[in-house]
């Protein structure tokens, strides 16, 4: 069945590139409201190229941008899984430095250029061609599919959890499979199997009424800003641990076996410098840059602000300081305990004279890790070892994908996060570009996975 | 001698004020470019004034707004007296807020009610008017008189610390009298006889070449509004004490007797509290509020940004933070050497990853000193006495006024300041005034200021 599939796919390629080119030259910009009407148009292209691949498909409203909604159920007792994708992208613009047009997509030294390619229509279109190869190439799937391809992602659009939450019964599979990220390089295939969670929120320190003036009242009534620059300060050592009390208790605590895998990692110190301009890298000296990225938890200050900060000099003495501060968390750690370990460590750090106020942004999530021992996440191995021939990189990640935390808590089943982008396709960026050979091996890795699944 | 200014001062009291509305009704205002022709018809006007009453009177060019210069020098190997101030005044706006209109003054409740009216009008006519008394009252004066009245003390004009400067011999006295501050109430006199000088700068804190996102690299790269947390908190003790090295080393230290005399002045915390709507003083529990205000340095964070500071959340991790940092210094500091040990100290301070950049504010100043004991500050103090039948309250102000700088380097003689204002007087706020009784007092201070010198 997978060497039918396999063969179909290949004798396709060019057929199934052609579409993928169609596909990305919707400009599906969520962002952008000139672009509403082309995103609806997506997803009724998308909706109805489903449908001629044989899978009951829908287009179903959310409120904002719709769903596609697709499944093929022919495999009664068989596992089923449920692909994500999106299909909005990201603004093309600065136009200026595409080298060619965002959404005249073309092909060019092995790549597809286009706003879109690899993010993320390239990726989940890799998975509907897999599809497309077992119900064409041998009749049928070797497992139940079902397709959740959304328009809200690029805009963090409020209306996926809620779709979610209220139709967790529609949604309802054995594994969730995602492929919104990127491999290690063209020959080495990575598996995200934890995200970190995110805190996010606001202080006001504030100590008069009104900004006085600095020469008659300086050195006679607290200044908010250094209060604050003295609270901040001490939330971390100077290695940059945390030492808020409490904050680390519930770190889960890293297996030898994984540090050892963190150790394999190819994305070190040098990796790190190169992207960030940084003359050294910084962190907590116990654990290594992956370790750091994925398996510890943050408190990082993204924003602080008081008194005067225009041209010039003003002799200010400031009533209010401002921070945004956010935490990434791992998992184990609870968004709210958090916040509250932070707020109450601030409080009893705050100065006499200063009174802090908080303000916690909405959108707290805890980190997620997916159980690696589960066979559909081995299903996914298997297939990714089989396709590049390179035992894959496990990988946390850094940053937060809400909706695997929406998928975990409506759908309690494990999320497989396999990406075949890779780092080099400027995504968000101009010039975006998909491999050709990701693609096609991507439709091979979703064949596979398929198998792999209803073994 | 005396008794005839004084006679004719209160014989011509009507007239003098009906002047004084006359010179206030001037809408000066240095700031305002739509008032550049007014601010120049009050030189003009003040001038043929001072020519009116005998004295020898010039506008003279500074390259801005020009100075009034005028003299009477009729008592050869009498001290001369230099007195200063300014006929500009500050902006009128907000219009809505005032009673009357600013530049119509009108007298309500024993105050004259217009812009300028205290600050510094009021004030420097007094002497004017004192000089007239006794020139016409006596037909002399009891010492040499020098004017120097000038018109862009508001906008910190560049023009006449070189105007001095450049004219120290036709300046030259044997001291300089500024009558802009206040009395502590309406019975007791003040003489300010110190004031802090300033050093001003800016300090970019930078890790990497642009913002970061903080999912990614949060953790691995030194966060620059954290690390400037981590700097400026050390500048400090928690108990608000400067801890840069060297910093305090050449702090004059305060004698017992001024010591006690600086219990006596009545601006104490409850005073603090009232004017700024603090919580709690807060300074160097070493010293009281107004020793830490006009006796003590300060560091002051004017200014702090960096990263997202608009609406909501964004992850960013970011690349760049700011300050802007000012010392009050006090007299024996020097602004040169403050700033390298502070400068020094914070690129001590700086942890890895950390680039600082410093950029010293032009206007650095030094604080000054007057010596209290040198007979033309106790020719003041005599007449504050007698005038007021109280005891001259001695003050460090916590503020700069940089023309008494000036005056110090270029003619290196004694200044004094004794206020004619009072503290309510809504000097650069809507509805200032100026006190008739001070108008009154003020005259006849200055007359006996005058006489005492001439002992």
């Amino acid at each position: 069945m997978l060497n039918q599939a396999l063969a179909y796919a290949t004798a396709h390629a060019d057929q199934h590139l052609q579409e993928l080119l169609d596909y990305v030259s919707i400009p599906s910009v969520s962002a952008q409201p000139a672009h509403a009407r082309d995103t609806r148009y997506a997803a009724l292209w998308l909706s109805e190229h489903l449908r001629d691949l044989g899978l009951k498909a829908d287009v179903m409203e959310t409120g904002g941008n719709p769903v596609v909604y697709a499944e093929w159920l022919g495999k009664p007792g068989a596992p089923t899984v449920l692909i994500y994708g999106h299909y909005d992208v990201q603004p093309a613009e600065p136009l200026e430095l595409w080298h060619s047009e965002p959404f005249k997509p073309v092909i060019r030294d092995g790549f597809i250029y286009g706003r879109g390619s690899d993010d993320n229509k390239g990726q989940h279109f890799a998975h509907i061609k897999a599809i497309e190869s077992f119900l064409k190439g041998a009749g049928s799937l070797p497992v139940n599919v079902k397709f959740l391809i959304e328009g809200e992602e690029e805009i963090g659009g409020p209306h996926l959890p809620i779709f979610v939450e209220k139709n967790a019964d529609l949604l309802a599979c054995d594994v969730v499979m995602i492929s919104d990220s990127a491999m290690i390089n063209p020959t080495l295939p990575a598996i995200v199997y934890g995200l970190r969670g995110l805190v996010y929120f606001e202080v006001e320190a504030r100590t008069a009424s009104g900004d006085l003036h600095s020469g008659t009242y300086g050195g006679n009534v607290q200044n908010p800003a250094m209060a604050l620059a003295q609270i901040l300060a001490q939330l971390k050592d100077d290695h940059g641990r945390i030492t808020v009390p409490g904050f680390l208790d519930d770190v889960r605590v890293l297996s030898a076996e994984e540090r050892a895998e963190m150790a394999r990692v190819p994305y070190r110190d040098a990796e790190i410098l190169e992207e960030t301009g940084a003359s050294q890298v910084f962190g907590d000296p116990d654990f290594i840059v992956a370790e750091r990225m994925g398996a510890r938890p943050t408190l990082e200050v993204n924003g602080i602000w008081g008194g005067y900060t225009g041209p010039g000099q003003k002799t200010v003495l400031p009533a209010l300081a401002h921070a945004k501060i956010s935490c990434r968390l791992v998992p184990n750690q609870n968004p709210d305990k958090i916040y509250a370990q932070v707020k109450a460590r601030m409080e009893q750090l705050a100065p006499p004279g200063v009174t802090l106020t908080f303000s916690l942004a909405p959108g707290s999530a805890a980190g997620t890790i997916v159980d690696r021992t589960a066979p559909e996440f081995m299903a996914a191995v298997r297939a990714a070892r089989a396709t590049w021939g390179a035992e894959p990189i496990f990988m946390l990640e850094g940053g937060s994908i809400p909706v695997v935390n929406d998928f975990q808590s409506a759908l309690k089943k494990p999320v497989v996060l396999l990406g075949y982008g890779l780092p080099g396709d400027n995504i968000h960026a101009p010039n975006e570009r998909f491999a050709l050979d990701c693609f096609r091996k991507g439709i091979e890795a979703s064949a596979r996975f398929l198998v792999e699944l209803a073994k």
